[in-house]
């Protein structure tokens, strides 16, 4: 193996870096007054406390599974010391990202007093130490390993992909079922039951509903990005290692991480807010990266003389980023169609307005599918099976900005809290009003790119799969691998639906513990009296946490169940039908909710009769529906599919000898 | 080829006479007096004048079909020939069984006034017209067309599938925009925003909702279930040609569908109400039928020493028919447990109701996966891929039985509707009421046999596929299988989002209409003029015809342009990715919408408030939701999977002949 690793070690430090100095200069921005103060202090400690508890959970699970693969994979320590590096890695991701996002909010309402570019800048950079935390720490613990580890033992790279695996499994869901609990839970005793506007200090619930949005927004969405990266970055390195065995097959998948890395410092600097233009400055940023990456990239391979045939999958896989955040947009912005069509039903009322939101969300998965669809096809008429391992990376390189622009809508949606709470002025508040409009959009159209991102992993690390197990065809005119399909579609059904049952179960608990408070501290709702927000943190804390192990077990036990009991072929087909049937899912529930979102926003927006109207009551109504199908179920099935497509490879050598067929 | 078909001749011929004399003794019952009779015409001329018009549309479609099958298949008139028989059978069956049923219906109001157990047997005889008609020009067809062919051109019965399949995907799809546009329409005006009851003649879109249960749950139904029974019979004779070519293993399945008759018709015998419990009498006739069924095919068996590892397959199908049943009223029956959940979510409001039914319906598609593929395992250890074909074949032996007590559903709405409208006595009423609820269970229950037949027979029809285009193996490493898969498992999402879209757009034109009638009829809500149902019944007619021509185009031109474009092995992946997702789709879609069906009406049970209290509210549009979900976009994606599967193989010749990879 050359040396190729030097790249990814240094761009690994220089995006550490970028994020350390970008934390630094945001840390040192004013904080605002005491009150503001005492609002951020109680979301912040609420997030920490969230992500403390959640890690002893997650040691549990990983202790277990560290022992298991120490004395069943035969690699030794190797493999678990692979395995803790890429699960500290996505930790330390979300946990550095998480604790700089709940202090720029604070930082971000107070620049609002300055203006609207000052504010975007404070919320953007804030976010960016997630983004370029996340390939930072992906780059630099890949190439620790790289250093340690012999071309042979290049498989043992999995445990890396699987620590990540396991880290987002919990951040995800657990993280989803918290945020949506806690904003359910909010919204159907405050806005409907008592009239409260959105972020009333009022409400006992409002304080867990600003933590939720960083541990399910912020941290969820970092660790699963995280994943996709890691395990991307793997799965080519293991194509390579399988189907190319050249010098240049290895180096290549880094060398195109290592622009991205570059690209996006770089797109940092392009985005800047004109005319009071948010998206347009947005578009540029994530445009300006995707034009010099692809240049870069172009360089390098001409450079490096690797072959051309390598830079045109990469170039699919970076178009293919750039028009799953466009195609979001369609489907579900301010004032798309679809949107307008799911607000125009909300006239008809409730079930209406929910039955054009699931249409708008089953519809929008066409273009997406058929996008990546021909980016293999691409792909694979370029450079065989490595190129759809390449073609991921070269989606993936793009990280450090999707994650950066996606960490921008919770830093902004706590803003506007902490602006509402805390009683500044109707000028700031407009502007993060409008901020955090665009951070619900960048919410989504990250999410387009997250999913897509899942699902292109996951091929690429089903190739690896197969190759793992030493399988050269796999018949679907064998029973048993139709048995797997099968199988495989159901997982997401099944386990997305103990999330929707668990948002919809903590929810419950929050509307009595606030319907509680509400009762039994007098003066609350002429606000002479605080209420315990503390208690309503502690209940969707709680909650979440023990939702989160029966999904956690359907995803790690139902591989090596059928691994097992069916054989490595029935195995191979569940991934295959595991991957399209998530894929479609998870666009459908993320799209139904997005649109539902943003057609309550339309209303909101004094369209078919404005706040207060029957079409109003209607939207928040399909609003409440769409939160769980986009903030829990939806995207956890990202971290659900490379969970089961890694454990798959990791347990590989078990299947080879011990399958019962 | 042996003489076997005089079996299926003779079993379709008792079959069609059991039904004409079923018919002729139901009509000949009292109808009541004249108010009954007058509301009793405008649905029985609704209902018609849908059919007659739907036959216009899919005779266009048919003709060119036709063109094309008799200049590009190469075999002349015959496979043209076998098309027409099977969409001919399809809609005798479903005219007959409609005609017979919009009958029934003020027959068994009539027969309510003599006690339950006499408006019961009402109902079910007159629904038996349908599921007897529906094997009996199944089985009569077949036969036809076996004497017609020599056993080499068996594969030319595929053509029959195909037209089965075509006038089933028209009737599922258009009767379910129709059906749920009405019922939608009707709920939305009338109760919510006139503060009618039910079936309240002075709603003016009452009668296009009594019409919508027979063209959608009687004529849709039949056609859907009378296709799944088709091709199931001609898959198994595909399959047995292709691997086994013993005169046997022709015979067998021909054997079992023909004792499925004649189960079916005892076990009619065996359901009476006593201590008026209906439900009992229902699964006592289900599992009589079952168990003679059981025993009849193993002295069958026996006595034409047919192999025992034929009988196992069988017996596995018709424990499947049965559990489906069952699971289905496990997950959403009457004060099911997830029932009752989704009943407790209401008290949270509309939001948390729909969130939780939407989780009851994911969930509950993993006991029928594992059946099946526990089913298709057995069966292929048994008998090969053989044993997969008849146990689809032994499962929808059960046909007639399970059809007859779907269309008792929709007999015992539209009764329960007459006897409201025309004003018939409390106790009268009570009776009609009960019978309705054990209606609605057994339209939901039967959708379980109905999405499980589906499934089972593409299956089946898949292995006939990959012999009809001579693949014996499908490498899902290879990327054009994968992209095949991917393009699968997106139909079912994209096709279901044009009848969802579809049914909220016509119910919005129905509530229209509805409003413009109570605004410019004088005295309408009072009683004193009449409203004017046929316009109302025009909308929905026009609306659901124009709306099915998108979907339908869909289904047919998608695996045709993948097996021209991407080739056979693509169009083989289709399929494998279709089955699962469109299978796990339509379980979720079927169940959500049942279960919050009932949790309404555990609601109104006085449960929570009862009616008229919040939670009633919120559970009213828990069902609206759920209503296109569980009657249009489920079971439309049972006819949707057979198309794709039978057009497929009806293509093969031009697809290895023509396909550009």
């Amino acid at each position: 193996m050359a040396t190729f690793f030097y790249y990814s070690l240094a761009a690994g430090i220089i995006a550490v870096l970028f994020a350390v100095l970008t934390a630094y200069t945001t840390l040192k921005k004013p904080t605002g007054n005491e009150k503001m103060r005492g609002i951020a202090q109680a979301i912040k400690e609420g997030a920490t406390a969230y992500l403390n508890r959640q890690m002893k959970t997650i040691l549990i699970f990983g202790i277990i599974l560290s022992i298991i693969f120490y004395f069943f994979l035969g690699n030794g320590a190797s493999i678990v010391i692979a395995f803790i590096v890429g699960a500290v890695a996505s930790y330390l991701t979300a946990y550095l990202g998480m604790n700089v996002a709940v202090r720029s909010n604070i930082r971000t309402a107070q620049a609002a007093t300055k203006g609207l570019d000052s504010a975007f800048r404070t919320a953007l950079f804030g976010g960016s130490v997630t983004g370029f935390a996340a390939v930072g720490f992906g780059l630099i613990g890949l190439s620790a390993l790289l250093m340690l580890f012999t071309t042979s033992q290049l498989q043992l790279l999995i445990g890396f992909g699987f620590g990540a695996s396991l880290v987002s499994l919990f951040a995800r869901v657990g993280g989803g079922i918290y945020t949506k609990a806690a904003d359910v839970g909010a919204d159907l005793v405050g806005k409907t039951e008592l009239n409260l506007p959105e972020d009333d200090p009022r409400n006992p619930a409002v304080i867990a509903d600003n933590v939720g949005d960083n541990v399910g927004d912020c941290a969820g969405m970092a660790a699963d990005v995280f994943e996709s990266y890691a395990v991307t970055l793997v799965a080519a390195l293991l194509i390579a290692f399988a189907f190319v065995k050249t010098d240049a097959s290895y180096a290549y998948p880094i060398i195109v991480a290592s622009i991205g890395v570059v690209a996006s410092i770089v797109s940092m600097y392009f985005m800047k807010v004109k005319n009071g233009n948010v998206t347009r400055a947005l578009y540029i940023g994530i445009g300006g990266a995707l034009v010099l990456a692809a240049i870069l990239d172009y360089g390098a391979t001409i450079y490096t003389g690797a072959s051309m045939t390598y830079y045109i999958p990469v170039l699919a896989g970076l178009i293919i980023a750039f028009a799953l955040f466009a195609i979001t947009d369609y489907y579900t912005g301010n004032n798309a169609k679809s949107v307008i069509k799911v607000a125009t039903a909300a006239k008809g009322g409730a079930g209406t307005d929910v039955i054009l939101g699931l249409a708008v969300g089953l519809r929008s998965t066409w273009v997406p599918l058929l996008l990546v669809v021909a980016g293999i096809l691409v792909s694979y008429a370029e450079a065989g099976v490595y190129g759809i391992g390449i073609a991921a990376v070269g989606m993936l390189s793009l990280t450090a900005t999707i994650l950066t622009i996606d960490s921008f809508g919770p830093i902004t949606d706590n803003a506007g809290g902490i602006a509402e709470m805390s009683g500044l002025p109707h000028s700031v508040r407009k502007i993060t009003d409008k901020l955090d409009a665009i951070g619900n959009m960048t919410k989504a159209t990250t999410k387009g790119f997250a999913i897509g991102g899942a699902a292109l992993s996951a091929i690429a690390l089903f190739v690896a799969f197969a190759q793992a197990v030493n399988l050269t065809t796999l018949n679907i005119l064998n029973p048993l691998v139709v048995v797997g399909i099968f199988i495989g579609a159901l997982l997401p059904f099944v386990f997305s639906s103990f999330l929707m049952e668990s948002v919809g179960y903590a929810a419950n608990l929050m509307v009595e513990e606030v319907r509680r408070q509400v009762r039994t501290i007098k003066g609350l709702l002429q606000g002479k009296a605080k209420p315990d927000y503390a208690k309503v943190v502690d209940i969707a804390t709680v909650t979440a946490l023990k939702s989160l192990i029966i999904p956690e077990l359907i995803a790690i036990v139902t591989p090596i169940a059928v691994g097992l009991v069916l054989g490595r072929s029935a195995l191979g087909g569940l991934l295959v039908g595991m991957i399209p049937a998530s894929f479609m899912l998870a666009l459908f529930m993320a799209n139904s909710g997005a649109a539902m979102d943003n057609a309550k926003k339309y209303v909101e927006e004094g369209n078919f009769g404005g706040k207060g109207s029957d079409a109003h009551k209607a939207a928040v109504v399909g609003d409440t529906v769409g939160d769980p199908l986009k903030d829990t179920a939806g995207p956890s099935l990202n971290s659900m599919i490379k969970v089961v497509s890694t454990i798959s490879i990791l347990l590989a050598p078990v299947f080879i000898v011990y399958a019962a067929m």
